[in-house]
């Protein structure tokens, strides 16, 4: 298991981070973390390693995208001092291309998007004293031609090689639900492709916790 | 893996179970399965083996002792027919006992409690394709001499014995829950001592599903 | 233009055509045709050929099957007398199929929608005075090797195999979307790729009343 | 068909332009252009024209005159910088002189009508690169000699002066539902005679489409 | 004066008695008598007549007709045995033929109209020990010529047949109305030229208090 | 009638005079006026003398005394230039050395109260072209040793003082409310003795149009 | 201390005893007993008697009179069988004759108030362990000559006979109030002089509670 | 009784204080003084001691601890200058320890507690005419070996020390509860062990009234 007793554990990103939670702590009792997987992380961790008193905070926004990010970057990352950082952002960066054609101002294009993640990276990471983890953005369909699961293939690909270029932990969110969408047509999972549901969310915590060492058989 | 492909899976009891699922289905998209360990349950059952298919209902009713079940045992069990069933009953029984002392009418004795839900389990055990489960009812009470506590235990050992007499499978939520206690006080897991937070429900979800043969690992 | 002074002109369906109408009447002032296609056709006979005074009713209901409309049609189709009748029904009957797989009780499967749907055919046709118009489902997917697109097009297949045999007209919504789709991605229409913005709904209704002759440009 | 690839359609006025549009914005999905004529010839040209990719802006506001036009011109009118702007005021302008006649400071009299709107065209003409469209505000009483027809057929008159001597297009929104009138008694298209439903709404949209040369059955 | 102590004055019609008055009583303190003209009648015989304890009933019902009036008139007038009647009704009669004209079931034709008021009036006044006001229905509409304002006269002119052949009281509230109509725009009274506000309310109140020998300058 | 052609007529006071009317202008359509006196007052000028075309505003607040009316007398009373003003204040003055004794910074005592409202007076009456009507408070108590009813007379009589030095219009409504109540007990009209029901208001009302000349039988 | 260990103690009454108990059981954990007198009944019997465990009970229902108290008599008190019964009603068997002057249906007059009261305590006394309690009704009117004051003694004294003639318990409330008018105005203790402050309810707590042998000082 | 006539009491606390009281201001009628033992205290001391005229003042907020209170002091405190101030603080300073151990910067340790209130008391108490109240914090939680309720314990003899140093008056509210938890279970009186019944309210009241000399069977 990579995170150690004590230390704070902080997610950032869209709505599928946020899921309600509370504002603007983004963390305490009484479902502050939000009903998604930050707070299926949350659970798992307090019940297998009550121990290690794991610090979870939840710094979603709902809609937001990497340019949103980097404007609140300093508040809502750098001030709390995590020592693990999740960021999984990327999703509506792309939506608004496909579902907003005509107002390009709402577009983060590919080049910005990566720019602005790979900022944010070497100016955090160094203020690390756990890790760095980065989470692909997704789109829930299983047709690797559709124009936006294309381009969200390509903002996914971005994520990988600055997790490769500046040693980041990756998760492949597409990858994993592209193993749970061979059995699931994705109108199960998510109505719009991209909100999952509960199932859907515990694909994205399985594979953060494997990640960083989470052992379910733990005694 | 003791779940098999297509099987029905209904879990029946009271506000641990039910938190605020959908009524009087049980089952469905948006929520439906209520927030606690059912919706864990079936999130974790949806994102590991999607291919089985598992049809989860959740039949929890806020409030509820198992003289409420018997009542509605015909419509909420026997009629839906499920292949595994799952019974965690009896925190009311006992509580009331505690919260009103002084309406005895709203008290179920272990007497009564225990020869109830053994009645429950011979009429409906021979129907059921896959399995029984019994959880145990449970206190989030650290002193083994505390009253309700003591009360609890009782009414859990009633469950156990009646587990072994009709070879059914068993889960001891209390025992589970005494092994976060000793990292977690109380107060962190549920205010009321009964209604955990999703860390609580968490222990819930991973002790019955180590019951089935879940397997976490799974590719 | 087909529709003759004084007809009433019914359409029945699910939540495309729905939209929030007046229950149960289904017309009148206010809104009491809903903010879907029914409202755009109403407002554009009214608009254009006021002189008519053709009366629209509305009897889509949310989450509707053919096995519901069935259900209803005494009440709802044959009792209000229209002249002309609007059918678009089947999107809910593949629907469950992919997101409630595990719930088989609430598909209609295709031979028993066929069926359902000639017999309502069968049963009204010779009541109308104007006419019966069949409008397939449909589905705002591209990709045609998709599963539920696929199944869709059976169905959509279905309807206008009963519109032959029995000689009634028949609006291809699918067609007339699919025009639509090869400039505007899916998620600008509908976010669900079912419900459609009202400029997915205008669609429906240029193909509507293409189909009874109705001119944009009539003074 | 005047409109162009990527142009910007912005229109501005009072409550028959708002119908509780998104603020302050006045464009995206989910209803954001409101329920009134601007939403309908948004889902005309995304449905029969989707190929151009025409963005529609809605900045209408309740309750408006064309002084409070000018006061908001620079942020609602300017700062967007629309290809083609659509204005139709003076509904209120003229109303509240007989709705609330011992207000005058509420008032706005012909003349002033007259010299703000003219100063709001010459301001901003020769920023287009599409095209301006004045509409004239409207009245739904048949009744010609009746006072407050007769004052707003007077506003009508300055707005097509103004339209003429700047080379404007024009839309004699008056002139449309007079003709509907013939059939339609008022109080079928508006209770209070002012707000009209869709079907007075669509008359305002046709006759708007036809001004710019949208083609209905453009294949 | 023409009431007596201890009177019972029932009011029955449609939206302009109804006002939000409580129901099914329509009687008591707080506001149960409603909004409208009979609250403000109450007020000035509690006002200015407290000694004769005269009790006011309203039982007007929104968007009633006659024919609504005859289903409850054994419930609503004939069962609290009223000594004074005041029935005012027949505006929807007529409205529902101006604006919702497709729909002539909602039509109460004139023919049906009379016959029915006649009806209510032979059944009724007998019964009564003070005496039957018949008021006229109106329209805020000046322009004699307009088709609803003609046909609301013609309505008019059937309640002061029946009033001189039966004997009973009128109330002309149009010609009230006319009188006020001289000084005020119709909008300034009521938006939709039907539901009036507290100064048009008045203007039925005050013709009403004449009819039965209020004085306001009484002692 | 005092009041002329054109004239505006200004209301101040508390929640008697307030009546949940629209904040902040107190005038115009739709129940602005609020439901007490003022409405009423100004539903009988609208109805009698409509070719009078008076301008009557409400600002009354909630809760206030003459301390309160000082603070806002620029904004509220000056401002807006009346040509006739009518004061009601003091109510809440001595209500609240009754309800809250242990809260003498509540109180207004006589001296304060006089001196302020005399200083009102002095300051206003010269910007009238029309009149200053002073109104009492009252109190619906018919016992005059009542401890409050005592106190609430003592401010009427230096409302009286002030109006005769100053030479303004009175109007006693305690008077006009003591006649009423020799017939009506006091919870009749006002369960808190207090806040007048509609029929309790018109004799504020009636008082006030008396003074003003107001002729209920003008043809 | 007259209430004996586990007896079960019920009030019945008005809006006074009622307080927004909950319904329709009158008893349990959260506000159950609703936040007047009877709760602070309650929370002096558990905080000074704890060992006791009376079980108090609420059946107040708000603007009943005797009348109604007769029709649920069997349901809400005989049923139950408490040991000892308290019985405060006649407040609105009074009122009604003073708010409401015009509906004499729904007055009370003291002889069918007083057979009423009579019948009920000759069927229950003898059902009763415990006691019987009759408390006055009360007005908080400090003028004996007030006319509603008159008749609430009159229906106090009414309540003091039957207590005398048939052995009851009585509690004089109207008595208990009067030492606490001498020092504080009825508005400070009730608005309408009839539902009291939480100040006012404790007077009838403590002359209840004196009644039955409650010691404060007990150790 | 150590109060005397015209003095102010003032409480200050968390939300064991403040149970939804009126805020800023913390008095009034119609509940400002919330539903806890503040309004308890309020009407015994109204109902017993009406001649004193005390003025009882709530500034409890929820959640606070004793860090909070230093921030409001000033504003909360030393401004209103009451003759008696009553402090009741600790709970969360000790709770949060508990229910959210991951977060340190919410925890008031025991060092920070008690120099804080230590501070507290010795700014204020010089400007107290009546005296000062210190009431420790308790935990409803009978088994002394539980952890929460020892760090509560050593909470209640810090501020016991203080008091004693500081010659104020001690209010042992831990020990009042041990009483009455000797006869019933803690879940009767606090699901969560912190917030009392009313039952639970007023063994604080009694306790704080005995302190200040309250003599219930005063006459």
């Amino acid at each position: 298991m990579k995170l150690e007793k004590g230390q704070k554990l902080l997610f950032i990103g869209d709505s599928i981070t946020d899921c309600d939670r509370a504002k603007p702590e983004g963390e305490g009792n009484f479902g502050a973390l939000g009903t998604g997987y930050v707070s299926q992380v949350d659970a798992l961790l307090q019940s297998v390693y009550p121990e290690l008193g794991i610090r979870v905070v939840n710094k979603g926004i709902n809609g937001h995208t990497v340019r949103n990010l980097k404007a609140r970057w300093e508040t809502d990352v750098i001030k709390p001092s995590p020592d693990w950082l999740v960021i999984m952002i990327g999703i509506n960066d792309v939506w608004r291309q496909y579902d907003l054609p005509t107002q390009p101002e709402k577009h983060v294009q590919l080049k910005e998007y990566k720019e602005t993640l790979e900022e944010l990276v070497t100016v955090t990471k160094p203020k690390l004293n756990g890790g760095l983890v980065l989470m692909t953005p997704f789109y829930l369909e299983t047709n690797e031609a559709d124009a936006m699961r294309k381009t969200m293939d390509e903002y996914g690909r971005a994520v990988k090689e600055i997790a490769e270029k500046y040693n980041c932990q990756i998760v492949d969110t597409q990858a994993a639900f592209n193993e749970q969408l061979k059995e699931l047509y994705p109108a199960t999972l998510a109505w719009d492709r991209v909100h999952p549901s509960a199932a859907g969310h515990m694909t994205i915590t399985r594979a953060f916790l494997k990640t960083v060492g989470f052992d379910w058989n733990k005694a």
